[in-house]
């Protein structure tokens, strides 16, 4: 059994921002020698999500908008007692739940054909970390 | 250790559907001979998700209502400039989650009382796939 | 390979409640003896989530008025042709997932700086459960 564990970095230059992190977890599957197994990818953060989703620039304005509708950004949060003003991105990212877990069946990722992996920043502009965690053999 | 992975085909008749797929998970876990792990169920497109839910066709009906009120169908959305119609399908995705890990105990899918598993298809119609990963001893 | 089943169950004086479980989950880490791994965090029912989320209880109460706003208490709804009334608890439960997996590694649980783990009640006073699972090595 093997496991193998690494941390992405993330700092958007804009407050909301959409990554495409494909890549950076198929080469993260590569270097863990897993052929048969699981890989975990979470955000560790409460402010941003990490989704599977189509690599769409219209579906993504859709995205947006909807986010907006459903947890829009308000000043009046009773979090923001606390000085913070990030309430909408923590309800956000409870939305858009904070992880997904990827099959790997022969050495890569399994996913469907339309399935991109991204980063959903919901209160950037500073560091924050994504764990990629595989167990397989 | 063991692996074992399996696909699940879905064609439903109508555009959006309900299938009761407990069993067919249950079986891939006896095909697996996984005795103690974890069960990864997850659908390979963006427009349906894995859920577990009750198996009560009130509670389902509203379910749909519900998510046609948080996620509507609407001719509008940018996505459907590709000439795709199915935005909704995608929003609807997101707000369920595309998947369920569970955990397999003495053989068995460990799961509560009333805990059955569903695949909600919001865009059929056509050939759609769930994998089934799973992992364990 | 080392597996891992522990029940954490909770029966909540009132109905809608939040229970800080994160020690609960570390302790059962450690009793696993797993170094590196996944730890799915799971809940038994239909109207209760886990969830990863701040422990700032002004943020709660802004996820309750969320919750409550998305997915409200009503008499009508077609699951209460049961006697049930509970509709909404499962629909807060849809909109918050029932579940998280993360990471061991070193022995502990992998979770960012402000992360912590909660159960949130929906439909409580009355004995439910949780699964941690652990696999790892």
């Amino acid at each position: 059994m093997k496991t193998y564990t690494k941390y992405l970095w993330f700092n958007t230059p804009t407050r909301r921002a959409v990554v495409h992190i494909t890549e950076q977890v198929r080469e993260a599957v590569r270097e863990s020698g897993v052929k048969e197994g699981l890989c975990l990818v979470s955000a560790m953060h409460l402010t941003a999500s990490v989704l599977i989703q189509d690599n769409e620039s219209g579906l993504h304005e859709d995205m947006w908008q909807w986010l907006e509708r459903l947890a829009p950004y308000r000043p009046d949060y009773k979090h923001h007692r606390t000085g913070e003003d990030n309430a909408d991105a923590h309800l956000k990212n409870l939305l858009t739940h904070l992880q997904v877990v990827l099959p790997i069946t022969n050495g890569d990722l399994d996913l469907g054909p339309w399935q991109e992996i991204f980063y959903f920043e919901y209160d950037g502009q500073r560091p924050k970390r994504v764990v990629v965690k595989i167990i397989g053999e």
